[in-house]
């Protein structure tokens, strides 16, 4: 009725695409042996819509007759279907706690603004009504953002943006366009494409995240160390606030105190909702190149990812996963094509004759931009650099893969919990004299973890994004465990890897933003006076705490989960 | 005592260093002919520091006891000199005030810590003792950042960190160096220096300003194009707040909601004291080389710097004058050497059979750094492209002289103050499509602001950083005008240039900060709702208003500076 398209209720993306396995003839083996699990097994159904006991809508007559007066009826949505998908992001405790019908607290009603003018009515109404407000995009959140707060006694109204889905206008000259909030990924790329631009903004959801999502989270791409995280891409605002409209118009830069601009960048619904946002975008480029190296080891591969971005080059991707990932990439190739081709007998035996230790070989990516001279340039530079960190070029090929394939890596979660394993991912980013010491406590922390809740499991990693300080480590990691107690164990592997961040000098997350997921790590990270600028920031702001309330900033103990049982002191 | 240097107390810089025009025949008849000022006059003596009325210390015994006793006698000052040096910064309305003896309210003490936690103990005292504390650095700001409110009855304390002047550790893995706020640029260039580093960031003031001024006032320096601006440039920060410490460890990137790094910067003393940052340095380059352009036409200049900009090369400095200021330095170049060298009848010839006019030449700098490869082909590109914007190469001779001139600039508005002219600058920023019909509407505006208050005068701009999105244009203006009355018309063209900034889609300052000299324009920079998130962050952080209150949050009538008197409604 509204038009707006959202992923599957139960799980990420869409109908009609999911992960298999039988495609992939070294997966099961490699799972089997690495986690004991055996993923051959057909995969459990999970709970249809009608078995779930989904709580009446509260929502007053009164706010359903303001929010109807403000967005028409057919954009006042309660059914069923609509305040489940609303209820949650998409991390696999959402995932894992949709499945099994605990949904909590359900949105009272969702509503489809049409215009900025709407959200700004909304936004007032939901204040004048004292109403908790949480905006919608995508739904592809995994950091708990869009959590409905258990112990909240308020209405709450969802707002999806999906309806603000426009370019609504491009300067040309300037590469500057305005885009409305709610604009998917690949739905702002085409519009873009059809004027000759490009966004160059490319996360793992792009499929399913919205323009004003990847603000309110300070999103990153797969291209960042080109075009700039998302809050280098955003110079100029709009935000519907409580009574008030924020207007920050494009700058390339500015000098006016405390930036207001990067306290919208971050924010996640709790300072108003976004509604569009103008962004520097970029004419498409003459050439575009994956190349894949295989490096002898982590350490040199992250050695030359950092003297990569400490040269002259000047790439678009900058990516090396550990020896894990690797060999799951390996595990991961269909029969023909990509990595397979590559991991030969032949070419096995050549790495092994040179010395190589073929269980610690690591995959890296190195992406190319530009004019054919540029990228020319550029290849040579990063040639002698892998080179000297004694690592192989092997060509175009997993690149072209990777590049098709890298917005489908998020429906693995699903296939695994109908399997009976939970996996997820956590990120950070640290200066790069504490990446390697970091890489190896997080990889012990966690198998220790596991060990822990005696469990098997298995993690791995990968460098994303290259700064000149540092860099992000990208780890995804699971745990085999078909009980009841799944989330619970989870947890104890998440905490130990999350706190293991801090610790080594990392910070508790790159792109993901802090949701109610990460907030126990918060005033660790930014000390706890950090945590009083941004708590008076909010209260300021919001003093009823209608916008999106309990994100960002913890309430709960310290270091502890508010989404799970409370471990045993 | 102390052993912390200032600069005059009555102008920029040292003793011993002043502007002369006597080495620069040209100038005397450029100022007469353009100003009709005479310049050859001797100049006027300003007040000596005795004969200045300097109202008595406030301090109260108990302060002033509880501060000896965190920093020690030695270290608590109220002499008259450092009383009139601390009560203002270097704006030409600082300067014209100091000299007429209009000092207003003065610190009661200055305190000079030696220890982030002696700061600590400062913004504690002060705020128990309901006193008022601004921060201090090189005392070079010239947005009115240093003003005590004339209206304030509390005692001002003054905490001066020159004392804080070391590089305290440098992560020569990660690039990142520990530094206290304190640090002025040369001596923070000369310890990073020596170990082979360099911070790369070079503000006109560079000699002058500190490292903790240049992140409270969101600094870019000369070659901030590759180095970025102060804002990129800091990745972790320590910072005396009430009651607590703000401690945000290095990092490349993080998401851990609305930015706080991004809320110190530009945050002017009002959310506390930064004692020390950890900021990225580089190695020294193999090459660095300034060339030197002409251009047929500014409209010309700008467009090259703005294909240079979207172009592959990866420039240090990109700079081009307009015809105005091109034709101020022609007139400031010595007999010999630098531009004079180029200013030939022989190749003025050239460029009138060329079809130029020769009214119109704007010079142009574009830095370049790296190693001799790079450099190369970097200038192979740029040739490329000013070339086809009709410019011409004028080589390194005029670069190599601005380099080294180019922290001399700001001593120009002493020389001129002695003759009956007051001279300073306005800055913004703005997307590359609104920068002509900016520049355009200014250099109207304030000839329209000139013959308004009946005065001659002279305005000139240059382009001198560049982003994807835009630019920042920098504007210079000298008002001749030897009455009392000098301040009040010089508001009258200040306050046109800032109006037209805004009106024209630029920013009220892109690196100069905010303080009270600006501040009227944030409202209509950052709209309403940007201020009241402004505004509740201050009162948040700092309920009672003690720390440098009155900044970057105008108080007064929107639009009207507060430092001077108010135009007749």
């Amino acid at each position: 009725m509204t038009g707006v398209k959202h992923m599957k209720w139960w799980g990420w993306g869409v109908d009609g695409i999911a992960f298999h396995h039988e495609d992939k003839p070294r997966l099961a083996p490699f799972v089997l042996d690495k986690v004991g699990l055996d993923i051959t097994t057909p995969g459990r159904r999970s709970l249809q819509l009608e078995d779930l006991t989904i709580p009446p809508s509260r929502l007053s007559d009164q706010l359903r007759a303001t929010l109807t007066k403000i967005v028409g009826q057919a954009n006042v949505v309660d059914d069923d279907l609509d305040r489940v998908v609303h209820t949650k992001g998409k991390s696999v405790r959402d995932l894992i706690r949709v499945r099994r019908g605990e949904l909590g607290r359900v949105p009272d009603v969702i509503v489809y603004p049409g215009s900025h003018e709407e959200v700004q009515e909304i936004v007032d109404a939901c204040v004048d009504a004292d109403a908790v407000l949480i905006p919608f995009g995508g739904g592809s959140n995994i950091a708990g953002s869009l959590e409905v707060p258990l112990e909240e006694n308020r209405q709450i109204v969802s707002v999806d943006l999906g309806r603000l889905n426009k370019v609504l206008s491009i300067d040309d000259e300037a590469g500057l366009a305005t885009i409305q909030a709610g604009a998917l990924g690949p739905d702002l790329e085409e519009q873009l494409g059809r004027r000759g631009w490009t966004l160059g903004h490319f996360p793992d959801s792009f499929s399913h995240s919205t323009l004003g999502g990847w603000i309110a989270t300070r999103s990153s791409g797969m291209q960042s160390d080109k075009y700039g995280d998302i809050a280098e891409i955003t110079r100029g605002l709009k935000m519907a606030m409580p009574g008030e409209t924020l207007e920050l118009r494009p700058l390339p830069s500015t000098s006016t105190g405390p930036s207001v601009r990067e306290m919208v960048l971050g924010s996640e619904g709790r300072l108003g909702v976004i509604t569009e946002a103008t962004v520097q975008v970029h004419r498409l480029p003459e050439v575009r190149e994956i190349q894949a190296y295989f490096f002898p080891s982590f350490a040199a591969g992250l050695k030359a990812m950092h003297d990569i971005t400490r040269s002259e080059a000047n790439v678009t991707v900058s990516r090396v996963s550990d020896e894990r990932e690797t060999a799951f990439s390996f595990a991961t190739q269909k029969k023909s094509g990509g990595v397979s081709k590559l991991v030969t007998a032949g070419l096995m035996r050549v790495l092994k004759a040179r010395g190589w230790d073929l269980d610690q070989i690591c995959l890296s990516f190195v992406g190319f931009e530009g004019s054919k001279g540029h990228v020319a340039r550029q290849k040579g530079i990063v040639k002698e650099i892998i080179s000297e960190h004694g690592g192989m070029n092997v060509g175009t090929g997993p690149g072209q893969l990777y590049d098709q394939k890298k917005f489908d890596t998020p429906y693995i979660r699903d296939f695994l919990l109908d399997r009976g394993a939970a996996a997820d991912v956590s990120e950070t980013a640290a200066p790069w004299s504490k990446l390697k010491p970091l890489y190896d406590n997080v990889i012990e922390a966690a198998e220790n973890a596991l060990a822990e809740v005696d469990r098997s499991g298995y993690i791995m990693c990968h460098l994303s994004h290259s700064y000149h300080a540092g860099a992000c480590l990208y780890f995804t990691f699971a745990i085999a465990d078909d009980s009841p107690e799944v989330l619970e164990r989870y947890d104890v592997v998440k905490r130990a890897i999350q706190q293991t961040f801090i610790d080594s000098g990392g910070t508790l997350s790159h792109h993901h933003g802090v949701g109610v997921e990460h907030s126990p790590w918060m005033e660790q990270d930014l000390s706890p006076a950090g945590m009083k600028i941004i708590g008076e920031l909010f209260a300021g702001v919001d003093p009823k705490q209608n916008l999106n309330p309990g994100k960002v900033v913890h309430t709960g103990r310290p270091g502890v989960s508010v989404l799970s049982k409370q471990p045993e002191d």
